[in-house]
């Protein structure tokens, strides 16, 4: 009789969103006035439309999908060559970094490549993962039976965890044990907070003396407005002997519901197989992709390569400045609420500390029923989530006003 | 120091299609003058463009995305709830077939939910895979790390494979051992043969015996044309409780480009733990789903919904007759040639005895050369395929017609 991988069972239900859509629907429900006043600054997804530019790209790649000379049948699983060179020459080479076009893979998604590199590592790696944290870097782990069980707290066996606070600016510091496998997130969600060049260079400097892999996920690199924040860990001499990087049109140019995304594998990086070689880790995943992935549509890459134009960079750079924009106006809400507030300036999130004594679930509901506002309880990116809760920037600037406007005054 | 998945390593080289390429490419540059007479009926990718309905529903559903209030970020993972209902309502329930909307998940391709449903599944499991098959099958089983190492023939230690041959219709049948899984494709890639009831029933019995799961590869059920074949493993009584379904937009609405499949995964389907307890795997599926994946792009999900329109219906049987059509005219030209024909009824795909002592390869080079046709060895799919080759009925009537015409001009 057929097995299933009861690893599975380890997870915990995906309480976080599905909780706050049941504490959500039970308030609407119980009083339709305050429902019509809602605003939603819970779940990090884009509002505003689609660059003139993409758009432009798309209506063009669909003409050519409608005509037998130019229509398109399988594409490069990998990604168009077109596609690849402009993102490592825009995104890379334009800034000095050494990262060749047949280093990038495009996918249909960071949080797909994130949980899909664990095809081609093996199951003896030791992680190291950040708390608070994206959950995924923590399930599909579990998934895959790289974990045992988790405690009452939610901290999986097997797991170091990191923790990020106020002391370390919610970046964290190498351990002092071993680990193989590093996951981190800068600009960071949820906490908003961005790895500084020498935090970063300490985490090469350790993964490069253990030989351990780093997983950098940079899907909020658009946001970084402070210099000397590194954009890539590729800036860091010797971040291309350990790391892999994941980037996404997600939230640059507001492709949550387009789809398009791409991690870079570089040549150079080696990890040892069972008996101890060393062998590189690029051909395992370029076999991965044109083995189990058929590439990302072909309009899709069509209208990723628009953001790539001058015209696509500008509109680029004027949603994030709206978005960041709305960051500010939060901010400021929050203090005048008389609040401490972390990140905001490198991301679109903003990492809000609770009066004393207030848990990040009481937060959730009193910030719910006196203002009628949709936050993200801390604790459900983790343990050390918990006194803190996530606002996001992603809305209309006329709900960033008003949410300003109304915090102040929640009285705790 | 980290560790890869060394089960890489026990996969053979992308040999078949880079193989290919490589041969003609050596004998285009030899023969320029041939080669502007060459004809691709190698691979299996679809040649014409969009239907028109598809067109009409990108436009549209790309200017959705340029206005805010019609803008859609991340959608439901598993597939927007219309798409969902409109195939099962279409597939499935028009034709007395118990499919419930939240048992279809839609993705971004077949080749990616055959290799990825394996996340769901033991490691424990014992494979049943035809011989000739689809490469994906056996290289995502090995790449997880489910088979020993390869035999000089190429075939895996741990798998046990089913030989598909003339005699019994390229139809495998049931095994005398146990086994877990079961891989089945019908209509076929390569072979073009479709199983018949009786022949799926025997696998159902199997499987309801055995506790087994047959994963069903339905991607081209769109050209089955003779009566009495099953569309669907859901027609036999008894596949609710032992099947999963793979169907793909990419050979029906010629998608290959444009990125959009589903999977069926009936809530009645169970498997056991390793302690033996019996769990459904309906809410690992969707567990992976949401963990794993973020949907498919928006405006592709409307493109797929076009394809059930009336106006898409018609267009998706009028490129189904195409294609088949140019097979019927590939298999006169193939029996004018003296040669034996399987296959082209049922499926895009005609499937040709190579004359006594002649390999795969053999036929290819003097296909190749004397002809200027290129097609797909047999032996490519596996050892029992040595023999045969694949013929693509997927190109332009004019195209098929003047392979046609060439065929019987071949000298042995």
């Amino acid at each position: 009789m057929a097995f299933l991988n009861d690893h599975y069972f380890k997870l915990k239900a995906g309480y976080l969103f599905p909780e706050i859509a049941r504490r959500v629907k039970a308030f609407t429900e119980a009083n339709p006035a305050a429902a019509a006043r809602l605003i939603r600054c819970g779940i990090g997804d884009v509002t505003e439309p689609l660059p003139p530019a993409v758009i432009t790209a798309l209506h063009r790649a669909v003409d050519e999908m409608a005509i037998r000379a130019t229509f398109k049948g399988y594409g490069p699983e990998q990604g168009y060559d077109w596609l690849r060179a402009a993102i490592a020459q825009n995104d890379y080479r334009a800034h000095g970094l050494d990262v060749a076009d047949d280093e990038v893979f495009v996918s249909d998604g960071s949080k797909c490549d994130c949980g899909n590199i664990l095809d081609i590592l093996g199951h003896q790696n030791r992680l190291a993962i950040s708390d608070p944290v994206y959950p995924v870097y923590v399930d599909t782990n579990v998934m895959a039976g790289h974990t045992g069980e988790s405690d009452p707290n939610g901290a999986y066996d097997g797991v170091v965890y990191l923790p990020c606070n106020a002391e370390n600016g919610f970046v964290p510091t190498p351990p002092t044990e071993a680990v193989d496998l590093i996951y981190l997130c800068s600009p960071n969600n949820p906490t908003g907070a961005a790895a500084t060049r020498a935090q970063l260079e300490a985490w090469v400097k350790y993964a490069l003396a253990h030989g351990s892999i780093i997983l950098f996920d940079a899907a909020y690199e658009a946001y970084i407005t402070e210099a000397g924040i590194p954009h890539s860990i590729y800036e860091i001499p010797g971040a291309r002997e350990c790391a892999i990087e994941f980037r996404s049109f997600s939230k640059s140019g507001g492709f949550t519901g387009t789809r398009c995304a791409f991690t870079v594998v570089p040549k150079s990086l080696q990890a040892r197989t069972s008996t101890g070689e060393k062998k590189p880790l690029h051909p395992l995943w370029l076999r991965r992709m044109t083995t189990k992935f058929n590439g990302v549509s072909y309009i899709v890459q069509r209208a990723a390569e628009a953001l790539y134009s001058p015209e696509g960079k500008d509109q680029v750079r004027a949603l994030v400045e709206q978005y960041l924009g709305n960051a500010q106006i939060l901010i400021a809400g929050a203090k005048a609420a008389g609040w401490t507030v972390f990140g905001g300036v490198n991301a679109p999130y903003i990492w809000v500390q609770t009066p004393a004594g207030v848990t990040s679930w009481q937060a959730f509901d009193r910030i719910l029923n006196d203002v009628n506002v949709v936050i993200t309880p801390g604790s459900g990116f983790g343990s050390k989530g918990e006194g803190y809760f996530r606002v996001s920037a992603f809305n209309s600037r006329a709900n960033a006003d008003e949410v300003a406007r109304r915090l102040p005054a929640l009285q705790w």
